[in-house]
């Protein structure tokens, strides 16, 4: 057998996890295709770790080849209230919202967290990034659109050895056009735990989410509308 | 004054910051075109720091608004001669080097260090980036290419406040279409002190370089066909 058959057999995705229930459905998705998963997620000077103990335990319940967390410190960019000491906004009003663009969007932030899944990609032969971005429940983050995504791949595709010697380099986004509801009837087929993921942006010291956060409350009302139990623990 | 009037008049440029002789010349030129300059340079698990030690008096010498040096564990990834325990190749012969892309080539790093200079850009109101890419005597990495170079650009101005706000984003490759001795005639004219500049992928110690990496010896032939004194402090 030669190596590329070998790699191909292997079928390896780099998977981005947040410990969120967003990127935990993706991770069942790419399991349930026959991906071996490389789940890689980042440090990012978020306030509060509890996403990262979030992203460390599903790892592990999904049964993970590796699971990495890159150390990047975005305090030295600033400019979000996910690593500033901007408020994080509570109960928004969906008028009040409008269309701008949240405090709570981080620059560049998915550009990076891709950049460094496709570094890893290179690296342990992947051909297939994973994230879990979301087109219709977003928030407004320029980000998480799908033309956002288009052009990062082709830019991946001439970025890279892999791009370049032919083999294709796909980013993977089976999330990009479900509502919220849609995205936890689709989990809870696959048997994702949601009890061991966290979204909240502004969660108590321990763990507990706020439940009045933009987070919070998109996930909140998508657990009603899929009729699912939800087993976030709220403070 | 109207912010957005603000902000053309103070022309933010980002560059990218290598220490080396093409990022130092490349800054020399944004300086020259007016810009104020944000240097940055990373921290990446380099086997030696040389190389930003040189970023940093140049930061200082061209009077930079503020340099920023980012932390990023490249180490974790792997999978280049720059980076890991493989060994730096010494004396290639042009004939004997091909169209392989060598083990110097760290996985997606221009992506990386381009998406960080797009979050900065995007917190301080730059709309322009430059980066010393060269795609004349370049060593065969597939992030040094102008399609590259092109593609990255259209992604960030999907990626982005700015760029959905319709301020354009442009990665700025002043160097992409000159030859090594080009760019020397182009930096000393404009100023560059070329023995601030570190280029060895080996040096020793005390920051000499080897004389017989890849990048020592195109340095070296520049400064030959651009008939001018060759600075660097070798072994």
């Amino acid at each position: 057998m030669s190596d590329e058959e070998d790699m191909q057999k292997m079928k390896k995705a780099v998977v981005l996890s947040s410990g969120g229930l967003d990127s935990t459905t993706v991770m069942a998705i790419a399991k349930s295709r026959g991906y071996d998963i490389y789940s890689l997620s980042f440090r990012y000077g978020q306030r509060h770790c509890a996403e990262l103990e979030a992203a460390r335990k599903i790892a592990e319940q999904m049964q993970v080849v590796q699971h990495l967390v890159m150390d990047m410190d975005m305090k030295l960019i600033g400019g979000s209230a996910l690593t500033d000491s901007i408020a994080v906004p509570k109960d928004w009003d969906e008028k009040e919202r409008g269309d701008d663009i949240p405090v709570t969007y981080v620059p560049a932030r998915n550009t990076i967290f891709l950049s460094y899944a496709l570094g890893w990609a290179e690296v342990i032969g992947a051909t297939d990034i994973f994230i879990g971005v979301n087109a219709v429940d977003y928030s407004g983050y320029p980000d998480c659109r799908p033309e956002f995504i288009a052009a990062f791949e082709k830019m991946a595709n001439l970025a890279t050895k892999a791009g370049v010697q032919g083999q294709k380099i796909r980013i993977q986004t089976p999330l990009i056009q479900l509502s919220k509801a849609e995205i936890i009837r689709k989990g809870t087929a696959l048997g994702v735990d949601y009890g061991l993921t966290h979204s909240c942006y502004d969660p108590s010291d321990d763990g507990r989410a706020c439940g009045h956060c933009d987070s919070c409350i998109l996930r909140k009302k998508g657990f009603a509308e899929a009729g699912a139990p939800d087993p976030t623990r709220y403070q």
